[in-house]
């Protein structure tokens, strides 16, 4: 289940969690499995639950806090896929159909609220409040960005600082947490849990840079939806917004239409594919990634200090 | 704002709960105040926060808990309508545009998210544990509920069971808790609380019987949406079962393609009117009702209690 080397460390308790996952549902919906089975029985990366448990073994470990937050984080991210489907029509997502290609956007707002809920459930049995309060706010910054990414579409915005505060909400918010809660839940100094969330916040940071990055590179089958699609949604990412600063707005989008365009849109990934933007956003996301490098040093030495040093190391490595 | 008698005695409290909930969105999105502004700005019925005051004040009142704790039963019966509104393709609430109609459905699905995650956080901010928990299971019942009317749609389906299953998830439950959190919040005794959510449960499951009788009674105007509605939606409630129970399925349905007709829902519908199901759905909403009466015995006299028992009445008298 765990093919990642970083989640070795945590291999049984990432079992206990897709566990966990699996069951939502169980007892409202047993009729429903072949819908939740569809975003749930993927294993993914599992990035979120794995800060989360390798955090909480870092400091002091309970089975019965850290492995229902670990799931309430994973939950989380899922449910905002399954709106974020609907909002970005997508079809497919890792080359598989999405809930809203395969029963509707209907149900697929629905089951979305339903995993918001599941999720708010399971911090709520950590017992926490201190958690509990986090995740909502996380919540919270989760809608936000993701509000401000659909206003600002096709607007040609390029500003970073609008940029910095949308993958904030959307991608870093939630890994941040997932980092915090854990210190929280395992009984870290305050000092500690700033560390935590520090190194979750850059680290989400560089995560999303990548994501965005990728988009321009790599194929439609190892990203799993069309090269260039962030263009076709409107939404000027990193790599773009460098290449508006080296060349000039008026070099790739002299008008709103042009966004509205796929045409245009496809050679404006040419020419950013083209260009030295790529790697010039590469360098700022190992930027990121050294500051979360920095905040890991407060954790102090551990196996499990060493599989989220190791997590750093992959993010700008992986190819989807 | 109040024009409701049974709410003059926390008129000085809704106040404070209609500014609060006006206020959602200040710090995030000052540029969206008219997108939440035709959310919040208008001042409904406000029965659920009006329950969460009237029985705080019934039991120890908290200022800083019961007020959040109000607006945030609102907010999230806002967010659930938000929505509905996708799922049902709704144009108009209460005679005015839905924000599906105006700004589209994926601005409306992260609208509603964001309107989640503010109450979560406003429930987060009373410092119950037991509150929040309470909060979490009802968003999964919320949810769980309009799964279950969005599955049995034009399936036929006309079995009481599931009606109450279905008006308990997407309405009873949210009544119960606004009930039931505050006395919790008021420091009430378990006996109290367990009275409180029945009397809850019982006010939301006979206020919803009303809401589907109104969907027959009514004028297009006086409800706000086309009369009949939820029969076009292929969704049967208790005046329908109750006239198949009595005159058999074949009587109205002889298949599932005659609710997919506008024409023979419209047919349904004035069978319906002219038959005695309406006066036997009454009946059982007054069952409810009596029930809800019941458990406000459990509560003492109070001016408080007085208008909570005022409010039963009005669930059956009111006109939209």
């Amino acid at each position: 289940m765990v093919d990642i080397a970083f989640l070795k460390p945590v291999e049984s308790e990432i079992a206990q969690v897709e566990t966990r996952i699996k069951q939502t549902g169980e007892r409202d919906f047993p009729y429903l499995t072949d819908l939740l089975g569809h975003v749930l029985g993927k294993s993914g990366k599992r990035m979120r639950p794995g800060i989360t448990l390798l955090v909480g073994k870092n400091f002091t470990y309970f089975e019965e806090r850290h492995v229902p937050m670990a799931a309430a984080v994973e939950l989380l991210h899922l449910a905002t896929l399954v709106h974020d489907d609907i909002v970005d029509d997508a079809d497919t997502r890792r080359g598989e159909e999405t809930i809203n290609a395969l029963w509707g956007s209907k149900v697929a707002v629905l089951l979305g609220d339903y995993l918001f809920a599941n999720s708010a459930e399971l911090v709520t049995s950590t017992g926490s409040l201190a958690a509990t309060e986090l995740f909502a706010h996380t919540l919270r910054e989760l809608a936000t960005g993701e509000l401000q990414e659909l206003s600002v579409a096709f607007t040609g915005d390029s500003s970073r600082d609008l940029y910095w505060k949308r993958i904030y909400g959307k991608t870093a918010s939630l890994f941040a947490t997932a980092a915090e809660s854990a210190a929280i839940l395992g009984d870290a100094s305050p000092r500690q849990i700033e560390a935590c969330r520090d190194f979750g916040t850059n680290l989400g940071m560089a995560f999303q840079i990548v994501d965005d990055i990728l988009d321009f590179e790599g194929s439609e089958e190892q990203i799993g939806k069309p090269v260039g699609n962030d263009l076709l949604q409107g939404v000027l990412t990193l790599p773009v917004i460098i290449f508006i600063e080296q060349h000039g707005i008026q070099e790739i989008i002299k008008s709103e239409k042009d966004l509205r365009e796929p045409g245009s849109a496809a050679e404006i990934t040419e020419k950013i594919q083209n260009s030295s933007a790529i790697a010039d956003a590469y360098t700022v996301a190992d930027e990121f990634l050294e500051k979360a490098r920095h905040s890991l040093k407060e954790l102090g030495e551990s196996t499990y200090q060493r599989s989220l040093v190791e997590m750093i190391g992959y993010v700008t490595k992986r190819q989807s």
